[in-house]
């Protein structure tokens, strides 16, 4: 097989992905770009909105299921889309799941409330590069699954807090989110721990590694099990948020997407949930995007992204004329030949 | 506003987004990646099927609006997505539409056969790479708009000619499409010279620059017109094909659709086809991601994607097994605990 024409090399007209290292000495707190190609046909230098991605894992790690593809179907509803690796205690490895009941060594950069801090870092970053990356920062969704999801609630209760701005020497004003999206989230940790006695080893293994990355023990006491619940802690400063879950959730109950929405509904924050009655945790897409198994496609789970669609646009919604010059050019010719 | 942690670097686990060049002496013909990430925790090194995007522009040019924002929807769906920039009147730069009434020069480039056989030296391109891409030869669609579906339908009915193997030195099985899809497209253009008649002159001039480009002549000869017109030339080996129109079209007449459809029941061909009551031409994916405008946003025709989706997972469907190790581990734990 020969072909006549060949030809590479890099040009132009392609999307912005590339990678920044939140840490000068550390390559596993990442934020990863996708950034649109803008062009004269479309918003010619207007700026959109973004959605900030935080995948789950139970702080462990990082899962690549809930990264990219997440990234690519916010991109493809018209926004500039990031993923943000976070601090956990896999450092960007690969984690041994039947090891987890053996002694951890307690990590300091993994825990409460560094997580949530680098969700304000990713923030600012993106306010820095909005002109470059023709970002609106005033329109910033940040969305998270699992972990990821407690994560950035963790977020929406705490932006304001100076734990957040003070140690990242800005304004709450500088890093407020427009919007959370939340999939399969933790929310009460003093909830969780009355659930655990149901739980099989190995779903209990790793509830008390995740707490021994993001807690630094692996038995917390009660008020620091609240002091990370951030259903506890919604206030009328929580911004609007989208939840989504499975009924079927065998690993993270329900309950916890309910009493985030219970709370926000007490604090009259908007919000929207979709329970599905079926599916096991972790379904991210829940399409072939992100699956590696069928047990991860689940056609019912997967008409959330749709839902979160609509419902961002309602706030994210591009200001678009009527008619583009070219279009009124057409127009007139049109009108002026039926006359 | 200041913050501690700053460093930019680049990193990995993103895309593939690059472009490159179909030819040495030339940048307006490239072809524009939009390779998945792959990870352990997906496919781990499996191949992805792909999707080679041709958007419109009368041959005159390619549309930005036909391009990444098509490419981002189907990467959204799992497939690694491609943008082909073929031969057009333009080479990539803006085109003054007011002025196409004027003479203009013919040119070589941008005459039948070469748009056609670009596509062809793109399908070798992504062959050639599959491994590095992980990519699935054996299932690439390749996906047109207006005079890009044009070009897609002429490969359709021409990939297994001697026009395009023979001049790629290949071999109709190395650039055989496995789907195609056509949004608005134009299938035959001695249909189309019967409706100019009913065209106000702005059209008019389009038509007939379109013609200049891709013919090298504004009035060119009914066995020409003939020769170009995909519609007649479908045979048992066109591929399946999937067509969305909308019946407002007042640009290119959505019996252009109908008429290819009809072909392709004729000779026994699979096709699926969707036509929406209203809408202008050029939706391309007729929402926020693609429009300029509000006229090119439309709830109806937008779900096009969705229905091509569903169309192309018929014959793109990962194949995905029952449980990931992961899950087995965690299904044993649990049921052990039941007992």
């Amino acid at each position: 097989m020969e072909c006549r024409l060949r030809f590479y090399g890099k040009g132009e007209k392609s999307m912005r992905s590339e990678t920044i290292y939140l840490y000068e000495n550390r390559t596993d707190v990442t934020l990863t770009t996708y950034v649109l190609e803008d062009s004269p046909e479309m918003l010619a230098g207007k700026k959109r909105p973004a959605v900030l991605i935080c995948p789950g894992g139970a702080y462990l790690n990082c899962s690549d299921r809930e990264g990219e593809p997440v990234a690519l179907r916010f991109a493809s509803m018209g926004y500039h889309a990031f993923v943000l690796r976070y601090s956990v205690y896999g450092e960007g490895k690969e984690i041994d799941y039947s090891k987890l009941s053996e002694g951890m060594p307690v990590k300091e950069q993994t825990q409460y409330p560094m997580p949530m801090r680098e969700i304000g870092q990713a923030m600012l970053l993106m306010r820095e590069h909005s002109d470059a990356w023709r970002l609106d920062a005033e329109r910033i969704a940040i969305c998270g699954f699992s972990a990821g999801a407690h994560n950035c609630a963790m977020y929406e209760t705490n932006w304001n807090q100076p734990v957040i701005y003070e140690y990242l020497k800005t304004t709450p004003e500088q890093i407020r989110p427009a919007a959370v999206i939340l999939g399969y989230t933790l929310s009460d940790y003093l909830f969780m721990k009355g659930c655990l006695k149901d739980q099989d080893p190995m779903a209990l293994g790793l509830f008390s590694a995740c707490n021994v990355s993001f807690l630094g023990e692996a038995e917390p006491s009660d008020e620091r099990l609240a002091l990370v619940s951030p259903a506890l802690h919604v206030t009328k400063q929580t911004p609007p948020t989208f939840l989504w879950a499975t009924a079927g959730d065998n690993l993270v109950p329900v309950q916890h997407s309910i009493r985030m929405a219970h709370a926000l509904a007490d604090h009259g924050v908007p919000f929207e949930m979709h329970i599905f009655e079926e599916g096991d945790h972790g379904l991210a897409m829940a399409d072939q995007t992100s699956a590696a198994s069928l047990t991860q496609v689940n056609e019912d789970a997967a008409k959330w992204s749709g839902l979160a669609d609509a419902w961002l646009k309602k706030r994210f919604a591009l200001d678009l004329p009527e008619m583009t010059e070219f279009e009124r050019m057409m127009a007139q010719s049109a009108s002026a030949t039926e006359r």
